[in-house]
């Protein structure tokens, strides 16, 4: 009658089911941090390319939700472990996520700098060429935390990894915008000034990517137990190969 | 001549003299790890101010030792709370050096691009002033660095407090920094290239400014268990004014 479903394992594992609400609350709060944080970049991108400053302005103002929610879950996080003393796989959720959130907030950091670049640079004029490369980053980093995010959501190793694999990408996109960048201000001094507040921003972007790899990684770490951190990405592939892609099957 | 008694007091707290060997051994590890972050952005910043790019490398070459202490005392934290479910104080220790190292090995990074940039910019012309404010600098957030661990070390909430107000002294120098590398560049369009090398390296030591502060706000949080991350330094000083300065004191 009754599949083996999620909630009847972590009944028999946990004596307390008020304990498996706890964790439940914490993953549900980093998944609503993340999309908060998802939407400030997209907001900060927004503003950046269509020279919206008053956007640029809104998404620097609204930094502290994100910041609150850190604290807040950060907080959580602390009084389940001295609470609950959580073991195995259990633990390694509350410290994944006191990690994930960490580099939430760091990217919260980043979209507030590009929410403020975007105020600087909605007043003057851009070149729209270089707009569209940093479009295309912008709309890669937003894609890479979601999937990261997602990576966290179903414990799916296989996407935590495929964030690493695209941050090789994204790096590229990366120098290339730069360099872009570059000949514009070579080319016409004038625009040395503007494309500087450009050039911060598409360096912000790239920080967005290496913080959503960094996620992905915790997924890894979370699920398998392996820290990857510093690894290469077939270095990850391998330890992705040999674990099962739930958290709740490698070491109960 | 005696600090605060830390020992006496643990060994009356703790059943188990293993455990007090423990979290001294993951202090004195996050000391010694912060000892090498240090020496690798001072080998960073006279690779770059003296144009030696053989030091650049080898900065760049050698951070995969950050890397290892960082997961190594990742481990010893998480490896602690399974163990010995460790409550108050030193909890509040573990989740610190938990989040110190990451900080630490961000510190670490940033010592890396720099070492990177500098074997760029060692065989190009170099406007001497440009030098001379990064490496004041430079000066400035390695001393930043060092009282944060300093006020780790001695668990003093003075001396955390007093990393946060030199980080607004470093992010003002930043700033002009910044706009003298600017005005080379709008000055010589031919030293655009070089000077963004330059520029890369100045934003990264701000951001070593900003972790060394990160890991300050982590000594007030451990010694008087409120965490003061996103608040403004009056809010850290009014914290600090009612908390003792010693971690043993506020809760047991």
């Amino acid at each position: 009658m009754n599949p083996p479903s999620l909630d009847k394992t972590s009944l028999e594992r946990h004596t307390s089911t008020q304990f498996d609400a706890e964790l439940e609350d914490i993953r549900e709060r980093v998944l609503s941090m993340g999309g908060l944080v998802e939407s400030q970049i997209a907001d900060a991108a927004r503003a950046l390319i269509e020279g919206d400053g008053q956007l640029g302005e809104r998404v620097a103002r609204q930094d502290y939700r994100v910041n609150a929610a850190e604290v807040d879950i950060d907080e959580l996080c602390t009084r389940i472990i001295a609470k609950r003393q959580p073991q195995a796989s259990d633990l390694r959720l509350v410290l994944a996520v006191a990690k994930t959130i960490t580099d939430l907030e760091r990217i919260g950091d980043e979209a507030e700098k590009i929410g403020r670049f975007a105020c600087q640079v909605a007043s003057r004029q851009r070149p729209a060429s270089a707009f569209r490369q940093i479009e295309t980053l912008a709309s890669h980093v937003r894609q890479m935390l979601r999937d990261a995010l997602d990576a966290f959501a179903r414990l799916d190793t296989h996407a935590a990894l495929a964030v690493s694999r695209a941050d090789i990408e994204v790096d590229r996109e990366y120098e290339s915008t730069i360099r872009e960048c570059m000949t514009f201000m070579m080319e016409d001094p004038r625009t040395i000034t503007p494309m500087l507040d450009l050039l911060w921003s598409v360096k912000a972007l790239e920080r967005i990517g290496d913080h959503a790899t960094n996620i992905g990684e915790y997924v890894v770490y979370l699920v398998g137990g392996r820290n990857v951190r510093h690894t290469s990405v077939e270095a990850i592939e391998q330890v992705v190969a040999t674990t099962s892609g739930s958290a709740h099957k490698s070491d109960d």
